[in-house]
C-alpha cells in the first residue's frame, strides 16, 4: 500500500467510520449503477489518480474512467469521471472523493490563472511550504498541474535562511557564511532579505539564491539592477492575480505565492448517479 | 498517543522529513529563545490544543502559553501564544503549526461572521461533510469555536437521504419508508427535497427532519408554512454572508453551509523569534 | 487493505509470530491438499468473508469455497467451507480461522435462538455495547446474521442517558432537557429509567426512546400502559432464553441483551485436511 | 507505547469513534467525580494493569487505585477499583474497561474453579491456542492469574504434531522422525495421538511429550501404564469441571482445556459514579 | 500486506521520501527499459523474494525474473536478476534493493564458507541473536540459504540461561532447577557454562542442552568426554573460518557464531540499465 | 512517539515477541540490580540516545547514565553506560541494545580511522546511500560522530546524475542540461563521470559538483588540474584506509565511501549485571 493509498484509506475511514447507515437502509447490497462527476464551473483538473484509487480501495470490482488528464482545462458541466459498479460503493466514496477533488482542482485552477498572467515572461511561479498539513504531496502536484513549479518540499531538502534565522545568528553575512560551511555540498544556499542593504550583504557573502521579501515593485527593480544577473532572485509577499505580472516584469527569476495552497477556493463539483434500470443484483 | 497527537506527528513529519538542514547549519544545538505568535489581521481563535501539543511532541522541555481560549476574538498584532525553549525546536515546528492555525482560525472566523449575521434569530448555523479530508475533527471543532453547530460527523451517525438515494429507490416516500423501517431506533430520518411536492411527500411519509436544497427565499417561506411546525427544517445551498439572514428569517430551524469548511480563507499569522541575549547552551 | 483485512492480519500474526515451526519441519514447501471445515454441533453461520480473506491474505493462490451464506442454519457434520492449495498455508491459518468462526457462529446461534422465541411478536431483539473489545464490528454483524438488530455502534452515534449521567446532572428531566438542547438534530434522545416515576419524568421531558432497566414483567406492563404508544420503549436486564418471550409480550418495542455478545458459548468447529495423493510440489 | 497500550487504545477508539455525544451534551467539560468498580457476583481478578492504563491513556490526570491484585478472589459487592478525576473521562472509558475486565475475570474465575478441582494432585492445568483472536496475551495471563499454566503461545514456540500433520506425512513415526531432525535444538517434540497404537509409535520414535486426544479415563490409565514414566503425557478433550479430577487421577502430567479461553462466561461487573458535590470546574 | 511487504515498503520510503528528483528531471514518465543485476565477485544468493516484491510494490507492471534460487552459488558477472519496465521505477528501487541484497548475500556467503569448512563432520553451524535489529527474519533466512541452522529466534521461543541469569540466581544448579520447574513443557532447558565445573553442575541439574562458552579446543574435548553423549553440546566464542573445523572435531553437536550476522562483509553488487532504443512513452 | 522511539520499539518487539521465557522462570518480577556496558576493544561511541530510550521505552522507572558523549573515543574495558532498575527489564533489553550499539559504534570507529588518515588535508570524508535499509538516519549520525560528513540523505534532497541516468538520456551534456532546467532552484546539480572526457563535458554543461568514479590517483590529479578550481570535485571507488590519504592528496574536495556504512565490523560490546545483594522486590 503506497503513500497515496494509505492517505486515501484514512480519508475514507474518516467519513465511513462503521458504515453508511443511510445506504444500508435504502440500497440493496447488490444494486449496480453508473455515475458521472462534473463541475458546475470551469476548472483545471488535478487528482485523477486519487479518484481512481479511492474507488479501487473500496471495491476492486468498480470500473472507473477519466476522460481527461491532470492539467486539462474543463468546461462547466463536462463529464470528467465515469463510474460503473456497486451503488453502495459509489455512494460511500462520493463525498470523500469530491472533497479531495474540489480542493486539488481549486489549487490547480488558481495556479493556472496566475501562470497565464505571466505569459511571455521568463519568470516562474513557485509554491511555498504554506500548504495544508497532510496534503503537501497532493497540493504540490496540483501546483504543477496548474503550470507552477515547486519550491523546496520540506525543511530537509533546501537551505532557506529566513528572518528568524538571521535574528538568531546576528546578521545576513554570518548566516550565509555558516550555511556555506555546514550545508551538504549538494544544496544551494538561499537567503531571505528585507532590504537592499541586506541584499548587498547576501551577495557579498556568496548566497546562491536570494528571496526578496515584501519588496515593492520599485525596490524589486533596484534589486534586479543591483544583482546584475549574478544570482537567482525570488520575490515573495503581496502576490495576487492583480500584482503578479508587474512583479515578474521587474526581472526577478521566481515569484513564490502561499495563497496558491492555503487560500484557493474549492471548485463546485458534483456526482450524479444513474441506477441501473432494474436495479437488481448482478 | 491520542488521535490529535498522531495527526500532529504526521503533520510534523511531512515538513521535517530527515531534519531541518538550515537550522542544523546555523543554530547551536543548545541555543534557547522565546517566540510569540500573532495575527496580521483580526480573527477568531481555534487550535489552542494543537499548538500546545505540537511543541510538546517535538520537545517535551518546551514551555508554551496561550493567552486566549478557543472562540476568542483576537485583535491584529495581539500576541496569542508564547513559546520558550530550544531554538531549533521552535523553528522546526513553526511552519507546521502556523499552517494548522491559519486554516482553523480561518474556519472559526468565517463561521463567527455568519453567526453574527443571524443574531436575534432562533435559526442555527450548521456545517456539512464538505470538510478537508483528514481534517474533519479539527474543522468541526473550529465551527463550534466560531459559534456554529455540527451536522452529522460521518455516514455512520445520521440518516440523510439525498438526491442520489431518491433516484436509486424511486421516490421520496419510498425512501423515507425504507429508512424508518431499517434505521437504528436511535437515529432520526432526514431527507433532502428539491421541491414543495417532495416536501409534502416527506411530511406524509413521516420524515423527522427535512433538508430544503437550493430553495429560494420565497419557496423557503412556503415550505415553512406548509410544514406548520411539524418537523425540523434545514435550508442549504447558496448560503453566503449576504444571504444568510434572509434565509433564516423565513423561519427554517437550521442553515447548513459547506463553504465554512471548504473555502474559508487562511488567516495571516506569523511567529517572531527572540533569541536569548547570549544565545548559549543552557 | 480494509478494516477486516487489517484485523485478520493482526490475528494471523498473533498465532504465527515468526512462523509455524512444526509445519516447516514436516511439510514440504510445495505440498498441496484440500481441507473442509464443519461443526460437531448444529449452528448458525457467521464469518464467511473472514474465512475467505484469512486465506487470501496468507496465500493469494488459495482456492476457497463457502457452501452456505451468513445466517444459514447448518447441521452438525455438514461441510461448510472447502479449501484447496498449499498445505503449509492451510495449516498456518487453521487455528486462527477456527478461533474466529467458533466465536462469531456462537453469537449468531444464540441470537437466533432468542429471535425464534419471539416469533410472531412485533418486538425486536437488540444487542448492546457489551461486546468483546476489538470485535465489535464482527459481533454486531453476527447478531444481524442471527436475526437480531443493532443498538448504537459506539458512543458517537446515539444519545443514551444512563444512570451515571442522571446522577451527574441531578435528575431525568434535567438530563433529557440538556440532551434535547445540545444533541445533533439528527439523533433521537434515549434515556434509561429504573422506576415508573422516572418513566413519567422522561415522557414529560420529551424523550424519544425510553430504556426500562431491570423492570419486572409486571412493571413493564404498567410502563407500556403509561406510555400509551407515545414513544419507543426498550426493555433490558435479566433477558434469557427463558424470559425473553414474556418480556416481549408486555408490548415493549425492543429488548436488548448483552449476553448475546459477551457470553455466547463457542461453537465446536473443526478442519479436516486431505493431503493430495502424491503430496508433491505442484 | 507498548503492546498493551496500543491494544487498549484501539479498544477505546472502537467505542469512542468521534466522541461521546451524550456526555458532551450533559456533563460540563471540567466536572470531576469519583467512581468505583465492583462485581455483582464473586470472581477471580484479572486485568489490573489494563484498568489502570485505559484511564491513563485517556486522561493522564486521572487517579486510579486498585485495592486487590491479579489472582485475588473478590466477593460480590466489594469495591475493586477506585477512580478520581474528570467525569467525561470516567464515562468515556467505562464501557471499554468493563468489557475487558468482564472477560478476563471470567477466564481467571473458570480456571480457578478447575484448578481447585485438582487440589492435591500433581497434574497441571494448561490452556490451549483456542483463544479469542487479538486477546491471546491477555487471556493467557488470565489463565495464570487463575492458577493455570500456559501451553505454547503460538505456532512459533513449540513443536506440536497434530492429526492433520500425521495425515500429511503418513504416520506418527515418520512425523516424529522428521520433527526430531528438523526442529530447532531448543524445542521438545510433542505429538498428538488418538490410540494406544499411535502412543506406542510415538514412544518408539522418541517423542518428548505426547498429547492423548479424546481418550476415555480408562484409556488414559492404560496410556499412563504403557508410558511407564518415560515421557510427559498431556490429556485433552472432554475436559469439564465435572471430569477434570477423574482425568487427572489417571496420572497424566498435564490437562489442556480450550474452554478456559473460548467459552468462559463474562463476570457481571458494574461501575458506580459519584459526582463531586458542586460538580464544578476544578 | 505481509511482514516482508511492510518491511520493504519502509525501506523504499527511507530512500524515496518525497520522490526521486534526479529521475524526475531526466527521465520521461513513460520511458521503459531493461536492467540486470550481477555481482562483481562470487557469492551465495539470498533475497530473491525481497527483490521481486520491492519492484512489485513500487510498480505492479514491472516484469522481474530471477535466474537462480536462494542458496545458489553465483559467479562474478553472472546476471542474477532481470527487470523490464518503467525506467523511473527501476531507478527508484535500485539502491534500496542493492542495499538489501548486498547484506543478505554477504551473510549467506560467509555462512557457506564456514559450513564448507565443516564438510564431513556431523557438527552443525548455528546463528545467534546477534543480528541486525529489524533484519532478524531476513538474516536468519540468509543463514539457512548459506547452509547453517537457526538457533532460537527470540527471547520467547527457547530457554537459554546465560551468565547474567546465573549471577542473578546464584549458581548453575539453582538456575537449571528453576527453569525445569517453570518453563513451558514444550521447551528444552539450555544453559551456558564457562568451566568444566559448571558443566558438571549443569549435567547433574538435568539441563537438556549445554552451551560451552569460550572453551579452548582442549577444554571442549574434555567437555565432550565428560558429557559422554548424555546431552547436546554447543560451542561458542572465537569461531572463525580458521578455527571452526578444529572446534567441530572435538565432537560438539553445534557451533554458534555471531559474526555470521553482525560482521559479514557486503557483497559488491551492481545494476546495469539498458534503456529501450527509442526511449519513448509507451 | 518520535521516529527513534518507533524504531526502537520495533527492534525490541523483534527480540521479545511474547516475552522472555527464561527470565520469567528465573528472575523474581521485582528483582532489582545494576549493569554496566563496556567494550572488549577500543571504539568511537555512537548511539547514546538509542541506549537511553530503549530502556525508557521498556520500563520508565529505569535509571540510565552515559559516562561519555557520541563521538568520544573509548578504551577497552571502560564502563560506558550504567543501568539501575528492574532486572527483568535490563535482561529484556540487553541483546537489542547491544545489537544496535555494536553496529553504530562500528560505523563511527571505521569513519574515525579514515578521518584521521586525512588529518591536515582540506578534503572531507563523505558517506553514501549504501546504508543498511531502515538504519539510514542512525548510520548517517554515526558517520558524523566519527567525524565524517553526510552526502545526500535520499533521492529527494539532491540531484546526482549517475551512469544509468546518462545511459538513459544519451550523454553527460544532455543530462546536465535537463537537470539544470528541471531541478528545484534550491539544489545543485552533481554528475558522476568515468573519464576525463566526460569531466570536460560536465564542466562545459555547467554542473555544480562532479563525482569522479573509480579514477586512479593519477587520473584524479589530472581531473583536479583540468577543473582548475571551478567546481567541487568528489572522488569515489576503491576507497580504503590504505588509499584514502593518497586520494585526498590529489586535491579533490570530497571522498565518498560506501564501506563506512555497509561493511563496518561490529564492535565487541558486553553488558555485565550486578544483582542487588538481597535481590528482593523493591
Amino acid at each position: 500500500m503506497n503513500r497515496l493509498d494509505t492517505w486515501l484509506w484514512e480519508a475514507l475511514q474518516e467519513d465511513l467510520e462503521h458504515g453508511d447507515v443511510t445506504a444500508e437502509c435504502l440500497i440493496p447490497r447488490e444494486a449496480r449503477g453508473e455515475a458521472v462527476v462534473f463541475g458546475r464551473e470551469p476548472f483545471v483538473l488535478s487528482g485523477v489518480s486519487a479518484f481512481e484509487r479511492v474507488f479501487q480501495l473500496m471495491d476492486s470490482s468498480m470500473q472507473t474512467a477519466c476522460l481527461f488528464q491532470d492539467g486539462d482545462e474543463i468546461a462547466a458541466g463536462a463529464p470528467v469521471f465515469r463510474l460503473q459498479g456497486n451503488v453502495r460503493s459509489i455512494l460511500a466514496g462520493e463525498r470523500t472523493v469530491l472533497n479531495i477533488l474540489q480542493r486539488l482542482c481549486g489549487v490547480a485552477t488558481l495556479t493556472r490563472r496566475m501562470v497565464k498572467a505571466l505569459e511571455g515572461l521568463p519568470c516562474r511561479l513557485l509554491d511555498t511550504r504554506k500548504t495544508t498539513p497532510l496534503w503537501r504531496f497532493l497540493e504540490k502536484a496540483a501546483v504543477r498541474h496548474g503550470g507552477g513549479r515547486n519550491h523546496r518540499f520540506s525543511l530537509s531538502d533546501g537551505i532557506l535562511i529566513k528572518d528568524n534565522h538571521i535574528a538568531a545568528v546576528g546578521g545576513v553575512k554570518e548566516a550565509v557564511r555558516l550555511a556555506r560551511q555546514g550545508a551538504p555540498h549538494t544544496l544551494k544556499v538561499e537567503v531571505e532579505v528585507d532590504t537592499l542593504g541586506q541584499l548587498k550583504d547576501a551577495l557579498e557573502a556568496g548566497a546562491d539564491v536570494i528571496l526578496l521579501d515584501n519588496f515593492t515593485v520599485e525596490k524589486l527593480r533596484e534589486a534586479v539592477a543591483l544583482n546584475g544577473g549574478r544570482v537567482l532572485l525570488e520575490a515573495s509577499g503581496g502576490v495576487t492575480i492583480d500584482t503578479v505580472r508587474a512583479i515578474a516584469e521587474t526581472g526577478v527569476h521566481f515569484i513564490s505565492c502561499g495563497a496558491l495552497t492555503h487560500s484557493a477556493r474549492a471548485i463546485d463539483l458534483t456526482m450524479e448517479l444513474f441506477p441501473s434500470p432494474h436495479f437488481s443484483a448482478s
